[in-house]
């Protein structure tokens, strides 16, 4: 838009917020602002949240919407002439949680548009991964811990505790998508025998697929966990899937905590049921369970999966590309 | 051999033990253990070194060397016997150490045989290598730590920091040997840019070749240093390359702690230098300096590249086998 286009910021078209973006404190609002439209923000006012919507409910068009900030069917109520929600997150669970799913599926035939992250973010996601494996199977945070607080001799007493060679270790991938499949290119580097379960066998993918994440578990020594969170996939991993694992197993989660039932793993953690687990997401988060914070097996990351400067920048880009393309009636850049 | 052949044990020839390794707490004694040798333990005897030496002087035949067990020209010069030096670990350095290079050229025209740990550790020293690179790259280790004390709370004042993106950076392996080879496969997954610096440039190698590590640091986004300790690269990584790095740059070392000038390098990861660093190895083990220990931009391992169970199984079968060997006159199984 040219000089001579801007409009007065009150007459933009406003784009709700109902919880401030975890990126905005990350990456600068700034990024994230465009001369196309402003955003409508709950949190800074001092109205209760109905109270909020019903006052703007004919304006708003568009949400922002962010992992911490649902789209509910009771938000969507208030909003007749909602028309897209542009996501921050690579999931889409924040729209699709229970209470919101049916209501979504009359919205979008009613035309309410989400669009989502794209591809910005597998790669990263897919180096947390690996990192997180790396970590639990070589022991990196708790031995960096260990050395920090000064307890490291060579009197030959060393007590640090022995890791696992990745070589040639069976690791059965949950969800061969966008994530997964970028997991699985980095653990064939380290000689790891990858398998993978998914919705459907994939055409021209050269790894043994497993119909069944029981089945997978069984034939591995770890499990990543890349797919989405859905009514199917809902505790997806449970304690059957667990204890196939087994005792050497170890299980990382980089798709959402609600896919593994955390109450489960932490009592196979605790029990020696499992090996160990490296966790970006949870259940109820930010709260984790205090059993899980006490354990020295388990690396535990704040949903961070994302958050490198790069794909922020490219994210702040397609966001506000995204609801510059709305505004301006052009096609939308991700959907 | 067999029962009828097996010797009391005073009569079984003796391997010399200066220290304690700390493989034998690692994986356990017996591991190491064999009816053709007995170990001779300095660090059991009430005896000072040099009088137990002299005690022992002519019936040593072989000594067991590990990392924190060096073999100086002193304890050289009381074995007039010895014929073998089996080590435990990856590197030599801690028999080439200045005050005994010049002993042990001598030492080899009179047929002394060292013996290394082969091929066994590669991978690992590899997989640690990567693991620490992505852990400082994406904070894994201090955000583990700080979401184990509780400190994640999703208010919108999200305070970890930002990581980095691996695909498309530049990594420059400093020694593209058997470790430097296995790291540099694994960085293909991720998409970075591996170039290398070597003694000399490698043939069918696809990587760019830099005669210099201050031009490959420049051109470098990380730079990990896999080589082993010479007199040509004890303090390769100094002011000037980690200058080179930059303020973004990362280095990661799983060589030996004096190729880089520690001291230099703390400095620059304080004053905002270079970006981070993780580290396997430092130059006065298991000191490290005070202002490494408190920094958060850095991963800090106990020099436990090497300690996978896999690898200590295997090298136990090395080093009993290379001792074996020799006791009963066959080839040696590594050299």
């Amino acid at each position: 838009m040219s000089e001579t286009e801007t409009s007065e910021p009150e007459h933009l078209p406003e784009v709700l917020l109902t919880q401030k973006p975890t990126l905005f404190a990350l990456y600068g609002e700034d990024s994230f602002t465009s001369n196309k439209f402003r955003y409508l923000k709950t949190y800074e006012s001092s109205l209760p949240l109905h109270q909020f919507l019903t006052t703007h409910a004919h304006s708003v068009q568009a949400i922002l919407s962010s992992v911490n900030a649902p789209v509910t069917v009771d938000i969507l109520r208030h909003l007749p002439n909602m028309r897209v929600v542009v996501t921050t997150s690579a999931g889409l669970d924040q729209i699709d949680h229970p209470e919101c799913r049916r209501r979504r599926i009359k919205c979008r035939r009613r035309g309410i548009k989400v669009t989502n992250s794209g591809t910005v973010y597998s790669a990263d996601v897919a180096d947390l991964a690996v990192g997180l494996l790396i970590d639990v199977m070589r022991n990196i945070s708790v031995s960096n811990c260990r050395v920090k607080q000064g307890l490291w001799s060579t009197n030959g007493d060393y007590d640090y505790p022995l890791g696992f060679k990745l070589r040639g270790k069976r690791v059965g991938i949950v969800g061969l998508g966008k994530v997964g499949s970028e997991v699985a290119k980095r653990l064939e580097g380290f000689g790891c025998d990858v398998s993978y379960n998914s919705r459907k066998q994939k055409p021209r993918v050269p790894y043994p697929f497993y119909e069944g994440v029981l089945e997978l578990a069984a034939d591995s020594d770890a499990l990543i966990v890349c797919c989405g969170l859905t009514d199917q996939t809902h505790h997806l991993v449970n304690k059957e899937v667990l204890s196939a694992l087994g005792k050497e197993g170890i299980v990382v989660n980089v798709g959402r905590g609600a896919i593994i039932d955390e109450k489960e793993m932490v009592r196979c953690l605790m029990e020696g049921e499992i090996a160990g687990a490296g966790l970006d997401v949870f259940e109820n988060e930010p709260d984790i369970p205090a059993d899980l914070l006490a354990l020295d097996n388990v690396v535990l990351s704040p949903h961070c999966a994302t958050f490198t400067s790069e794909s922020l920048k490219d994210l702040s880009e397609l966001v506000v590309g995204n609801l510059e393309a709305f505004f301006t009636k052009r096609p939308l850049l991700s959907d």
